[in-house]
């Protein structure tokens, strides 16, 4: 632990979403002390962080003064500008570092690295205009599903296509952004593993979640899930061997469609992911705690699970469903104090225990 | 839950100490806002809470203001002054309530209390000066205890006497504040209790737990402690009885000596304890989020605890010994963001779980 931080050391969290409150809490348990920066008004982070800066991306005096506040800097989601990466990165370190961001902010960037480390992805193909959308059809066949290469989450920024007929509604729907074409993958379920590596490039991995979306959103995660034990293998060595490429430094989500001829990877997050919420109840150091372990150079928690657990999301109106949540024996809850219930936006979940 | 507050709705904690900094984490869990009152400077408290009041107890402007911005006001520490609770009272509920407080707040007033309720207490006697020092003496013999009768905690405020010749230098001790004489008890060890009542007087209790201390702080706390299955049953039916004759709403630690003859009540705190903190790794709700889910009016967690636990403080430069405990397997850390590390300072506690 010679290149870690003490307790009493500041942490900067880029986003003050729920990821960034519960990495903001995680910190505190440790001793840490918190600096949320976010552009939006009234972020759920900063109700349980010492310190707030609400400035844009692009306001480079707040990014300054937010680094130099800071001995670390880590991040609740991806997709941030690479101008203020460049700023930030002159004055602190930034965890997880400028590699993984710069592939995980580009679909086709990171398809093609996941089939450079040999793994298996969905057929793709780059897709700039109606001509390389249409060859991308010839190639890949339908039904297959357009997505923008950046900026796309929850299901935003897809268009799926039934036949060769619904390319140009599809383009037109992406605004013409570049986009890759992804065919479809037969699998009979699909899975995350939460994986983290420290400082000193020890790997730790969480037991793999099984994953339920519903309208695009992660519904529920439930451990353990359904893997023969040769699959759970498989998911942790290309999980480490995704962290390892990268040099990578925090918790990474990696999701994984499962075939009857293995694991192809759908897609990574460079973050503490939905699918680990699970970890707050099932876990004596959680996804959120791992994370901040690593950007700040402490061994990591050995990811053992104690419990078995479904993680269940409350999305908009299932904020109704509290009371009586409230109520039930084994639920943990975990609200995000969002102050607005929108249709489909995460409100909260909460963990039912088994043990 | 008619009663009940609501996510989003705004608690006030009086003290910004370790208590208060870990019931604001757990009343953030459940999407409430949190704002310290506090007199010192960088509370630990506020590094996790949306807002901070930095003002004595005897600012009426500061108190009102505070009151008027939430909605309910709860405490980490007994010894609030009385006018300080008029003021606040006036404008929101104060839980655990008034009574409680009158009655933990003295030593003497809360021993009549209990045996009023038929408990068994240590002997004791009334101490205002010499000469009633001495008759309690000859009443109670030694060796036996000098303790002021307000504001004491972890051994401060207390004298031993060894002998009848020690009265008058015990009494010095005390700068002659009004005490209680309490005889010695022979016990075999400490438990205690964490019991909680809901606004509706339901009552739920965590298993008890092994007290050890050292130089007169809390060392440790074992669950399960040592007690025979009738002890068991006595300890939550006296903790109920005691909560339910205060129309107690809140988490309280209830301190017992087990004794040959059956158990002997120490002490009470009406507030969240330092022997609760092992719920928060074995139980699914924990003590601060009990204590919460008490002071706005939703149902209580059940207390069940899944997991056997060792709980141990860290004091001051116990501190050395978090790198160590970082590396070690089902330790689940909890530091308090305390700028200073001081002799016999609380810096943090950690939870050894054992399943």
């Amino acid at each position: 632990m010679s290149d870690a931080l003490k307790p009493g050391a500041r942490i900067g969290i880029l986003g003050g979403g729920q990821l960034g409150r519960m990495l903001s809490v995680a910190a505190s348990r440790l001793g840490f002390v918190t600096h949320i920066f976010e552009p939006g008004a009234n972020p759920p982070a900063a109700q349980v962080a010492d310190r707030l800066t609400t400035a844009p991306y692009d306001d480079a005096d707040a990014l300054r003064a937010f680094a130099d506040s800071v001995d670390v800097i880590t991040y609740e989601f991806e997709n941030i500008p690479t101008e203020a990466l460049d700023l930030l990165e002159a004055h602190r370190p930034i965890r997880p570092g400028r590699e993984a961001l710069r592939v995980s902010q580009d679909r086709l960037t990171e398809k093609n690295f996941l089939q450079s480390l040999g793994l298996n992805t969905a057929p793709f193909a780059d897709v700039t205009d109606l001509a390389s959308l249409n060859t991308a059809i010839e190639e890949i066949g339908t039904p297959a599903i357009l997505k923008t290469r950046r900026f796309g989450y929850d299901g935003k920024g897809q268009a799926r296509l039934r036949a060769p007929e619904d390319a140009e509604a599809a383009l037109a729907d992406m605004a013409c952004a570049p986009a890759i074409l992804e065919g479809f993958v037969e699998f009979s379920h699909e899975v995350s593993i939460i994986a983290a590596r420290g400082l000193d490039g020890q790997v730790a991995c969480f037991d793999p979640g099984e994953n339920v979306h519903r309208d695009g959103i992660l519904h529920t995660t439930t451990v353990p899930a359904r893997l023969r034990p040769e699959q759970r293998t498989d998911a942790v060595l290309l999980a480490a061997n995704i962290l390892n490429a990268l040099d990578y430094v925090g918790v990474m989500g990696v999701e994984l469609f499962v075939t009857p001829s293995g694991l192809i990877v759908n897609e990574i997050a460079p973050r503490v992911h939905n699918s680990g919420h699970w970890t707050q109840n099932g876990c004596a150091v959680d996804q959120f705690e791992q994370h901040i372990r690593a950007v700040v150079g402490w061994p990591l928690g050995d990811g053992q699970r104690h419990s078995d657990v479904v993680m269940e999301n409350l999305i908009g109106d299932d904020m109704d469903r509290v009371p009586d949540l409230a109520q039930e024996r084994e639920v943990a809850l975990h609200l995000y104090g969002k102050a607005e219930v929108k249709p489909g936006r995460k409100m909260g979940h909460f963990n039912r225990i088994a043990r």
